[in-house]
């Protein structure tokens, strides 16, 4: 009987993948690089080396699983499975499920890597109980994805659901999709690196320039550092801004967060939470929108994929 | 058999209903005053008054309809027929279905206006050919409604697709909501017409000085007047700001305008395509999202509280 699950996440650095039960525990992983430059049979044949890798490692045969799913950092047609468009691979119009299904032999799905993600974490993740989600990654960029009574919102081929890439400070920061002040440009882990530096040069006195600055600097000289402070004040803000339209606009019972600087816990979340519950529209009159942070960490990519098999 | 629907918009100043046949064509429509100062109980039996007055002008008894959508302007339980919090009527938890039920013989379901407006268009009016659907009115505020593979979005609790409570600038105009920014306070007629004053007082030679500013003279004297002008880019580039976001986070197939600013027709609609055309997520290597303008007018509310029940 098929009752394992296979899943793969195609990064522009790694193709991370693995082997779960029914039940999302993780049978096995592995990791391979990408090797984009190379192009995109290179890349797609990566996958096709990974996956077997990954089935020669278990006694479990290919045709013990239901499917293999694979996310994709970009847009696609799931239900032709084409990549429409993936700036980071430069890829551009390519139907992947057809060229691997030449070298595999069982059934593949494709997704958004940010929405199957969400699809992990609603899954097998933190967001089990609630049939309506927000999940949104703050890492390199802002991605996100989201839930609808229980079905992943895909917008029309698969387009939908940019969650990072709607302006929250009209005119602002210049983001790499063409627009001016996207969420993206103000909460992703890039966007507060960008203003600890600006702050730290500001203020040759700032601990911020004893240490190399990366996502965690910030939070971790909160408590001994003005401009420390004043940078995560102002992420904070901004992404509670963020979040707070897309609980206006989709009112879900709860918005997990993942990406690395999810890994604040709860210094990221228990601020947020003030600010949501204060600002959120009709505010307590409403049903109360929950903050929390993702469980699957690195790993909600690849069980998300799987997760289109279940 | 029973084959005519039965719709109300209820508004803070008038009740407006109607009957309408299956195929969502109006057999007959009437408006009264809703009364919202002598208490909820009142408002409802001009609901049951109104009711009555719809059926006695026709041959068609209650006993035909298949039952009776009302639109609420506020936040619903449509699964319990309870108004949860309605800003405008000032009511807040007050079960209407449970209270008309017990006057009226015939199965009541309720919805958010704006949701319901948004139903109206898609099953009836300009939407009709789009599974994927947004429908925003500008006028007082700016509403919105949302269809996703055919279905209304409701979000929990019926709290969803408060899209004109999105902030697009942070820290910027104030909103009756309480946060500060949101798209409404730039893109709804009221907004128009705070900056069309605000720039006539700045500019005594402006014609917007010799007329009644209201939400149609910015667009009247744009080709002859630059501070006309001006307010009207500025207002074109808001709105289009908030259109781009839905764009990007929903992917839908068409955002439809209503509300009265959308009378507008070319000027407002041709204007916004071309900004969302440059700027939408990954521009013409994703699918289009066509602009146009809804055509239901004032009767979207009722009508799509009808279509609750086709």
């Amino acid at each position: 009987m098929k009752k394992y699950l296979l899943g793969i996440d195609l990064g522009g650095t790694f193709i991370k993948g693995g082997i779960l039960n029914s039940d999302g525990t993780v049978v096995t992983i592995k990791q391979i690089p990408s090797e984009r430059e190379l192009g995109k049979e290179k890349v797609s044949n990566n996958i096709v080396k990974l996956v077997n890798e990954l089935i020669s490692s278990t006694k479990i045969s290919l045709n013990d699983c239901k499917g293999l799913g694979i996310g994709i950092p970009g847009m696609v047609d799931a239900k032709t499975g084409e990549v429409i468009f993936a700036n980071n691979l430069n890829w551009k119009n390519f139907n992947i499920v057809k060229y691997l299904k030449e070298k595999l032999d069982i059934e593949i799905k494709i997704g958004n890597d940010a929405n199957l993600a969400c699809l992990g974490e609603y899954k097998f993740g933190g967001g089990k109980s609630f049939e309506n989600l927000i999940f949104i990654t703050l890492g390199t960029g802002v991605g996100g994805g989201v839930i609808i009574d229980g079905k992943l919102l895909e917008g029309n081929m698969g387009a939908g659901a940019e969650l990072g890439h709607s302006v929250i400070v009209c005119d602002g920061r210049k983001c790499t999709c063409g627009r001016k002040g996207c969420l993206e440009t103000y909460a992703s882990a890039t966007a507060l690196i960008k203003s600890a530096k600006e702050e730290a040069l500001k203020n040759p006195e700032s601990k911020l320039n004893l240490f190399e600055i990366d996502g965690k600097l910030p939070f971790t000289l909160y408590n001994e550092d003005l401009s420390a402070k004043k940078v995560v004040d102002e992420y904070i803000n901004y992404l509670a801004c963020g979040l707070i339209n897309f609980a206006n606009i989709f009112r879900p019972e709860a918005i997990l967060i993942g990406g690395g600087i999810s890994n604040q816990g709860d210094n990221l979340i228990k601020p947020l939470q003030k600010i949501l519950d204060e600002e959120i529209y009709a505010g307590n009159a409403g049903p109360k929108v929950i903050l929390k942070t993702g469980c699957l960490k690195n790993d909600a990519g690849f069980i998300g994929a799987a997760a289109l098999f279940c």
